[in-house]
C-alpha cells in the first residue's frame, strides 16, 4: 500500500500552489468556513480503520503491531471495491476510555471511522459513544458489515425455500460482535423468532450470567418466544442456523433442523460445520470462505456502504442505510438465484456501485423524512 | 492525494492472500516476532504528519480543520521527493499532555512522526517527551528541516565570502521553533558568536522575561560573547543575519552590517527585508520564496532525511544525521557556487537521494560509534 498524489508537481509553480505560499489561501478559506474542508481536502472521502488488536480474525488479542496486516488489507479492499481511501490506525491502548478519546482527537483528519477487530462487549460501548460524540459516520465492520451480508444472503435463501421472514425460526450461535449485530439486523428486517446461543445456553432473561448487551438481546429474542435451554433444544426444527461463534456444531444437531434448512457456518477459517456435512441436512449452505459457494464476505458491504455514505454527505450510517445495502446485494442475484448462488461474488463489478447508490438513496430519503 | 495498492487484487486467490484467511499467517508471525512488522507492513516506511493547527504557516492558530491542506501538501512532498508515505493527522486538541498521549497511542501505526506547525514553546516539550517515549524517529520539521537547509546554505555562503565559522558573527531574529533550532544547529556546526533576538531584545541571561528554552539558548549564545541590547546594537558589524521572525527589518539596520554580508530573510510570504533592498548592503541573499534565488525550502531536507532514516532502520534522527544532511545539500552546489546559488533547487533530482544516503551513512556510523 502507498500514498499517491492526485496531481503531479512538475515544477516550482506547482510546488508554490501545493505547498507554501499557495496553500495558505486554502487554509484561510477553511478557517473562515470550516465546511469548505469537504471541498479542498481528502478528509471527507477518507476512512480511518481503527483497531486495538484485541480480537483480530480468529487469532484473538494479538495487539496493534500484529493487527496491522489485517488493517492494511482492509484499506486495500476499501480502495479497490469502493474507491475509498482508508488509513490503518492500530492503537497502543486497549482501554475503552483511551480508545474513545484518541479517536475523538483524530476525527478532524477523517471523513469516517471504521472500527475493526475490537473485542465484545467493549466494541459496543466504543461504537455507541463515538457515534454520540462525532458528527462523522462510525461503523464497526465486524458487526454491521457481517450483518448486512448475512441479511442479503438470508433474504435470497428464504425466497429460494419459500419462507416468510415473520414465521421463520432462526438460531444464531455466538453472541459477540457479529452475533449481536446479525440478530439486530434480522429483527429490523422483520424476523420474529430468533434464539441466540452463547457458549453456555440460549440468551434468556431467566439466566443470571449475562452482560447488559446480552440481556437486551434476550428481551428482543428468546424472551418473546419462550425458547430456552441448550443449542440442542432450539436447533431441533429450526429453519435457519447462523454460526458466528468460532466453535463446532456436531452433525447430529444439524440433522434435527427443519426440511430445506438454511445453514450459514461463518467461522473462519474453520466453519462451525463443514459444507459437505451441512449439505446432507440443509438445502442452502454458506460460509465465510472463498473456496466454497455462497461466501459471506464483508467486502461485499463496507466499501460500498462508505462510498454511498460519503456520496450522500451523510453524518451517520443508519439502520435504513444498512437495510438498503442488504437489499441491493440480494437483488443483484436476481433470476440466477440457486442453492449455490444466494449472494454475489466479491469480484462481481456491480456490487460496489449497487451498494453505494442504494445507501446514498437511503441516506437522502432519511434526511427528508427525518428517519 | 489518495491510497494505492502496491499489488492489485485480480481474483479470489489474491483476496484470500491479502485478506482473510491468508493474512492470518502474517499476523501470527508478527505476534510471535514483533520485529517482522518491519518486513510485512507499510509501517516502517510511513510517517504521520501530526499537527494541532496552532501555528500554521504565518496564519497562526487556525485549528486542525484549516491546517489539513498544509499537511496534505506535506504528504505529497514526502512522496514525491523522498518516496516516503505520509499520512496527515490533524488533532482536535491543543493540550500538550493530550497531544503527547495521542501520538504515543498512534505510534504502532507509523515508522516515524513528523511534527508540524505546533506553536513554540509547546513544540519543544512535545518533541522532547515524544523522543523519550517512542522508539521511532520524531522530527519537528519547522525546527530541524529549516535548520538543516539554513546550515547548508550558510556553509556555502561562508565559503563564497571566505569566512571561517568560528569567527563569523551571526544575528538570528526570532526565537520560535525555527530560531531555536537554527541557532542550535549552527552551534553544533562550530559557529561561536551568535546573538538571538526576540521581539524585545537580544536573549541574554540579564533579562528576566525569558522562558526556559530562551534561557538555555542565551547561555549558549550572547552570554558567551557579552552581546546584549537591541537588534540595532548587535546587527552593526554582523556578518550574517538570519531572519525567522515574521517581522520587518529596516534597511538602515541592514546597512550597518559588515562588508560582504550574508542575509537570509526567511519569513513567508513577506521576507523581513526584500531581496532587492538587502542586496544593496549584502553579497548573499536568501529567502523562503521560490520566485527569488537561493530558496531556503524545507522540502530540500525532510523527505531525504526520513528516507535515509528508514533505509538505515534508525530509531532516532540524531544531530550527526542532521549535520550530514546539511553537508550533503551544501556539497551538491559544488563548483557552481555563486552569490545566487548557495543552495540547490527543490527540483534538483539529486537532492533527495544525496540527503538520504548521507543520513543513512551517518545513522550507521552513529550506531557503530555509539554516538
Amino acid at each position: 500500500m502507498q500514498i499517491a498524489a492526485t496531481v503531479p508537481l512538475a515544477g516550482p509553480e506547482d510546488l508554490s500552489l501545493a505547498y507554501t505560499p499557495g496553500v495558505a489561501r486554502v487554509c484561510e478559506a477553511i478557517a473562515e468556513d470550516p465546511s469548505l474542508h469537504a471541498r479542498y481536502t481528502w478528509v471527507p472521502r477518507t476512512v480511518a480503520v481503527v483497531t486495538d488488536g484485541s480480537a483480530v480474525l480468529g487469532l484473538g488479542n494479538i495487539g496493534p503491531y500484529a493487527a496491522m496486516p489485517v488493517m492494511e488489507g482492509k484499506a486495500v479492499l476499501f480502495k479497490q471495491f469502493g474507491d475509498v481511501d482508508a488509513i490503518p490506525v492500530c492503537l497502543a491502548t486497549q482501554d475503552v476510555e483511551e480508545i474513545i478519546e484518541t479517536v475523538v482527537r483524530l476525527a478532524p483528519s477523517f471523513g469516517g471511522i471504521n472500527l475493526e477487530d475490537i473485542s465484545a462487549p467493549r466494541c459496543f460501548e466504543i461504537e455507541d459513544r463515538l457515534k454520540a460524540l462525532l458528527d462523522i459516520p462510525v461503523f464497526h465492520d465486524d458487526q454491521h458489515g457481517t450483518a448486512v451480508v448475512v441479511l442479503a444472503a438470508l433474504t435470497n435463501a428464504l425466497r429460494l425455500t419459500g419462507r416468510e421472514p415473520a414465521t421463520t425460526r432462526v438460531v444464531v450461535t455466538g453472541a459477540g460482535a457479529a452475533g449481536v449485530a446479525v440478530t439486530r439486523i434480522l429483527l429490523a428486517a422483520g424476523l420474529r423468532d430468533i434464539a441466540v446461543v452463547d457458549s453456555r445456553a440460549v440468551l434468556h432473561s431467566s439466566r443470571e450470567d449475562m452482560n447488559p448487551v446480552k440481556q437486551a438481546l434476550a428481551a428482543q429474542t428468546a424472551d418473546l418466544t419462550g425458547r430456552r435451554g441448550s443449542l440442542a433444544d432450539v436447533i431441533a426444527g429450526a429453519d435457519v442456523l447462523i454460526g458466528v461463534s468460532g466453535g463446532t456444531i456436531p452433525e447430529e444437531l444439524v440433522a434435527t433442523m427443519a426440511d430445506d434448512a438454511i445453514v450459514f457456518a461463518l467461522a473462519n477459517p474453520i466453519p462451525e460445520v463443514m459444507p459437505e456435512v451441512a449439505h446432507r441436512h440443509a438445502r442452502v449452505v454458506a460460509t465465510g470462505r472463498s473456496d466454497f459457494p455462497n461466501q459471506i464476505n464483508n467486502v461485499l458491504a463496507f466499501p460500498g456502504i462508505f462510498r454511498g455514505t460519503f456520496e450522500a454527505g451523510a453524518r451517520a450510517i443508519t439502520e435504513p442505510m444498512k437495510l438498503a445495502a442488504a437489499q441491493a446485494l440480494a437483488d443483484l442475484v436476481g433470476d440466477d438465484l440457486a442453492e449455490a448462488y444466494v449472494i454475489p461474488s466479491a469480484f462481481d463489478d456491480r456490487v460496489g456501485p449497487a451498494v453505494a447508490s442504494a445507501v446514498a438513496r437511503a441516506a437522502a430519503a432519511g434526511e427528508v423524512t427525518g428517519a
